[in-house]
């Protein structure tokens, strides 16, 4: 085998394909075992694999650094890849070459992965025609590598648990999270009035602000939710019929407190690692139902008929080109620098997503 | 005035329909202020209601004590009766007489009040023709006077939040209560399997053989709920697609660690008054619903339509009839002794349930 060491690199460039026109390397943020994302992540150089009849040869273009991919990266997430893995679930890219036997896509066409865990950070991928959706190029990038994961997760949670008109309305806390401006700037598409509960932090009035700008019809901080000055709000707004629920613990028992008779409360986060906890006479008496949501199972629900998510893609694609849904506020980080990126995702109160550029 | 009160009586003997061959008084245990029903409660003659063209008039034979009972009379419960009012919800009577309107009725029929609050402690009662229910006679007394609460909470929790096919099982805390045993019974005949959960108690292991008798598949204590051996018992069943909780509290949260991915838990009790706590990872990654019953609301919102109402007492007196569904244990007290019966409806563990019988 020694022999050969040295001839590998040359030999391999030899046998590469003469129609793939990018090099059969990826740079990527690769992790052989579970741990704190800023140890256990490396940028490796690595070869990109064989395209074969069913690849699609994927560039990165962006992605985005969710909590989801901290969390798969720590090890402590439902779902976890087998190791040695790459990071990052979400982004978009741009199909450099395809299989023979590929017919959905083309060179050039903007896609956005449809399955987790997938590893968005890196360079190059090749990825199967089935695991990817096409979007259309005409909106802007940063929009599109964040597309997939909180817009998807605001969209469903309005439309699958109760049937929301216009002039109705709904409550959510976190309501600054990706998640939260995403629901915040849908209903406001659709006419449904948002009641946004914030924790109070030193620029208040700044938040409150930039939600309101996004089209949020009310923002309380926690502390409010629980005073009865909410009575004053409920006589402008009626009661919500639905609450989305990311935090747990107080927040969400105070939330729901508020909701109306025979109401839904859809829990898909749980940022205060506190449970949900509610009195035995909501169940009872007030018929609330409690459901729960997670984005990465409804997509593995339409692995056989992509109707749906098709659907919901181009509806939220649309809302984009009409300018009613923005990206959350965004901060570029080249893949290089992904340290600087980990860090600013970790540190608490961040307002800004980190997406990694390729 | 003062001229004719010495009259009065005889004018109102005068004036009585001759068809009304019962005395026009009704013994009842009335309570004109909230508070602990053994204060509160009095039994006293009363004049009885006209019975007008749509009155029926019915003699109560049996009624029980039931908890929601007892939190009326407390003023504690989610609905409130105007005051003075009679005790009671639950019970079966027979038709003596009826108005010139009523239609669906006859002299001799037994009947059980649908609506709440009634007020069936008592010996007589003049009530709406569509407020009552008749059902057949040929089940035992103490079956009917306990049909329209405990067995229809059970039947429709069964019926209601999970499509369940013979061989999936069911798990329910508050094994024993009254709801507990129509539960076992109903999901016995239907082929469901159930796993009940107890209090650990003195004379276990004759509550476990009693339930066992009435079918009940495995019962386990609250502490073995907690304990590594339930995955053995789950080698032998399903893990439940469906759990029944009448408790709150740890019992709650424990109960809801067994349950199936996408299960659904219904609360229709609260014996701990200690809240419902969830982890937020249940909602998300075990997609499990919550949802709350309530009797008394479920029959209200059948007022325009009672063909659901009506197949389900049917259904119910037909698994009576074939001895598929029994009362709970009960122990009669006549009327004049509801002190007796009061004071033993609110001791704890009590496994007997009191009947006033008039």
């Amino acid at each position: 085998m020694g022999l050969f060491r040295g001839v590998r690199p040359l030999l391999a460039a030899f046998l590469r394909p003469l129609s793939a026109s990018a090099p059969a390397r990826s740079l990527a943020l690769v992790y052989e075992r579970h741990g704190e994302p800023a140890r256990v992540l490396q940028l490796k150089d690595q070869e990109r694999a064989e395209l074969g009849h069913f690849g699609v040869h994927v560039k990165m273009l962006a992605a985005p650094v969710n909590p989801a991919d901290i969390n798969m990266i720590q090890g402590t997430y439902a779902l976890l890849p087998d190791l040695p893995a790459v990071g990052g679930n979400e982004g978009v890219g741009q199909v450099v070459e395809i299989g023979s036997h590929v017919t959905s896509l083309k060179p050039g066409d903007w896609v956005i992965p449809i399955d987790a865990p997938v590893g968005t950070w890196r360079t190059d991928a090749v990825l199967s025609e089935g695991s990817l959706l096409k979007i259309p190029r005409n909106i802007p990038l940063l929009c599109a590598a964040t597309l997939s994961v909180n817009p998807c997760t605001a969209y469903r949670m309005l439309a699958d648990f109760e049937t929301l008109e216009p002039g109705d309305s709904i409550i959510q806390n976190a309501a600054n999270s990706g998640v939260g401006q995403a629901v915040i700037q849908i209903a406001a598409a659709l006419g449904i009035k948002t009641i946004n509960v914030i924790r109070d932090r030193p620029n208040l009035q700044e938040l409150v602000h930039r939600l309101t700008s996004l089209g949020a019809d009310h923002v309380v901080t926690e502390e409010m939710l629980r005073k009865p000055e909410m009575n004053d709000l409920f006589k402008k707004v009626p009661k919500p019929r639905l609450a989305l629920n990311c935090v747990g613990g107080r927040s969400t028992t105070d939330m729901l407190r508020h909701i109306q008779q025979k109401g839904t409360m859809v829990t898909y986060g749980g940022m205060a690692k506190q449970p949900v906890t509610v009195p035995v006479s909501a169940f009872i008496f007030k018929d609330v139902k409690l459901h729960g949501f997670w984005m990465t199972q409804w997509k593995k629900n339409q692995t056989q008929n992509k109707d749906r998510l098709t659907g919901m893609i181009l509806n939220l694609c649309d809302l984009i080109h009409k300018g009613q849904l923005t990206a959350p506020v965004c901060t570029e980080v080249p893949l290089k620098d992904y340290q600087i990126a980990l860090e600013a995702s970790m540190r608490p109160f961040t307002s800004s997503k980190q997406i990694l550029v390729m």
